[in-house]
């Protein structure tokens, strides 16, 4: 694995097509690298900006043996990358950053807690969840409402189930799948926030400042920045996601959701071995975006600056939301971002907004 | 011509495919629509960041029959595009934004002074030159030192010869190519400025603020912002602006050189109908980029807020000095865009960065 940052003009080969590999080639771009992307999609939304793209799926060696002639160096755009591709790749000599550790933690909610819990910060409390007896017991232990989420390939509220005491778990375990899950109890909390980090080949780590995000039907609604989150709480949350870059020698962007409550502090949730969609207002708010600071990392190039210059709010826009676009194009200095995706299915995410508010000191 | 914006997810297509092209590639993408590039070379900067490319000559009829059924709309990064190509993408019925008019007058350097005395501003004195005959009369009558500059196809310093008193004509003319070209006698100037406008489909124009530009061997080297122009003098250059763009119904971003002294005033230099190398600051320092700017108008959306929220310079990488890469890319908050180019051939622009170095109220 070269430990020299990549040349301008090597590939950077990216798994995954949809919106943050979209915005991840167009960052690479910018700095000189070629890009090509990779997934089962013929023309989707990264390939319009890449120079190359192959269309397979995500376990053919074949492809991916081709691909890997083809790029220098690796990355992802979502966490339910099979390992084993990761694997094909790095066999075939191609560095993938951030490595395969961060998926067997990011791909099981169940690890992933333990994982937090390792780092020394607070979770909500879970049960692990293998049949519907185990989900009765919980059920009578949580003694209040509680979500029932699969350990496994769970993304913007899909594969989860609200609970509260009284309803039948068996029926509640069949809606989840019937599949190894946990239950976690509900935590109050006043706001919810996320820390953006960034670790480099050589060990630096750096932070975006931390936005304060509100949902609606389970999908990210809005980031506001600054979040208004207290002093303390960045330096815990600092800490938790230094803890864990350096225990898994990552490489790139890593995202972390934190629930915050006076009351009870900072209580971690979950996190994501990617750019995320809380962090897209650091292209327009910031001197380096989320993309190229990971698209640095996974270079081997020092990471830029994070620091914020603006106040603001992204917005999602989700589904038909985009069919705004007349009157959103026309909003004075509204940054308009749209995925290039064609059908605008209910809870699709097409596009987001980014509306700076006020200067930062 | 279809009046009515272009939803996202159509297809912009651009003709040419350097540096310009790329970046009108990346704002289009940002966006929503498609780009497909269109030029000679088979693997051009532009295309990295296309969903598709054509690699033909600009006058190959049945490549540009081609493209015209692939895009929407199209639109081209440089001056010297053939107007034939214009012609034959307009009869297979694609708007072409901004249309050929605007060739005319900046293909031909006598012409575009002529029209800039037509807008109401001073220029350079010119006399034409057709043969070494005309160009000694011219030089006498300058009396000074003066530039030789063809008439048509020069930029960056090439096809100008500088002449002095004394100097021979007839190798002079020789110098330059032995074609119709202009002398130019020198101005006094305290420093050059350039205005980046932009004219909607509805006709309303924005402005971009004005850099202060400085020049090393005849090529761009750095863009200041803001650049101390008199309000005054920023006035008569949107006065100008505002004339050439009604006057040739524009639609896209057109660039303007002017020459500044407190003793003469404002002088117009030359014109660019396209997004400029002066303007590639607004990327990190305006709410729109000249960029998206161009790609609204094109597209017949409303124009984007210009507004310039930081003071800062852009320094452009020209050959060699784009290997500087590795220093570069460690220097906290400098903004780096490498163009993607495979050889750092001498005077050939590479990249630039941008520094911001204080906010703007």
């Amino acid at each position: 694995m070269p430990s020299s940052p990549l040349a301008p003009g090597a590939t950077i080969g990216i798994l995954g097509t949809g919106q943050l590999g979209r915005m991840l080639a167009m960052a690479a771009a910018r700095l000189g690298f070629r890009v090509e992307t990779f997934g089962p999609e013929q023309d989707p939304p990264a390939a319009h900006a890449a120079a190359a793209h192959m269309s397979a799926d995500y376990e053919d060696e074949g492809a991916l043996g081709a691909f890997a002639q083809n790029v220098d160096v690796a990355t992802y755009e979502f966490e339910n990358i099979p390992t084993k591709t990761v694997s094909i790749l790095k066999a075939a000599g191609v560095p993938v950053r951030p490595d395969e550790r961060v998926l067997a933690v990011c791909q099981d909610r169940l690890e992933e807690k333990r994982y937090f819990e390792k780092a020394g910060v607070p979770t909500a409390p879970i049960w692990p969840v293998e049949n519907a007896e185990d989900l009765a017991a919980a059920m009578r232990e949580a003694a209040g409402p509680a979500i029932l989420k699969t350990r496994r390939f769970g993304y913007d509220g899909k594969g989860q189930v609200r609970l509260k005491p009284g309803d039948d778990p068996k029926a509640a375990f069949e809606a989840c799948g019937g599949v190894p899950s946990i239950l976690e109890g509900f935590v109050d909390f006043d706001f919810e926030v996320s820390l953006i980090a960034a670790r480099g080949l050589g060990g630096y780590a750096a932070f975006f400042d931390i936005p304060r995000n509100t949902h609606r039907d389970g999908i990210l609604h809005q980031s506001h920045f600054p979040s208004g989150l207290p002093k303390e709480a960045v330096d815990i949350a600092h800490r938790t996601a230094k803890a864990i870059l350096d225990d898994l020698s990552y490489v790139g962007v890593l995202t972390i959701e934190f629930f915050w409550s006076k009351a009870s502090g900072l209580i971690a949730n979950e996190m994501a071995p990617r750019v995320h969609n809380s962090g897209h207002w650091t292209v327009e708010a910031c001197d380096t975006s989320q993309f190229e600071q990971h698209i640095r990392a996974v270079a081997g190039w020092p990471l830029g600056r994070p620091r914020r210059h603006s106040d603001g709010v992204m917005t999602n826009l989700i589904g038909a939301e985009a069919g705004d676009w007349p009157a959103l194009s026309a909003e004075p200095g509204l940054a308009l971002t749209l995925y290039g995706k064609g059908e605008a299915r209910p809870g699709r995410k097409m596009g987001h907004t980014v509306v700076l508010t006020a200067q930062s000191p």
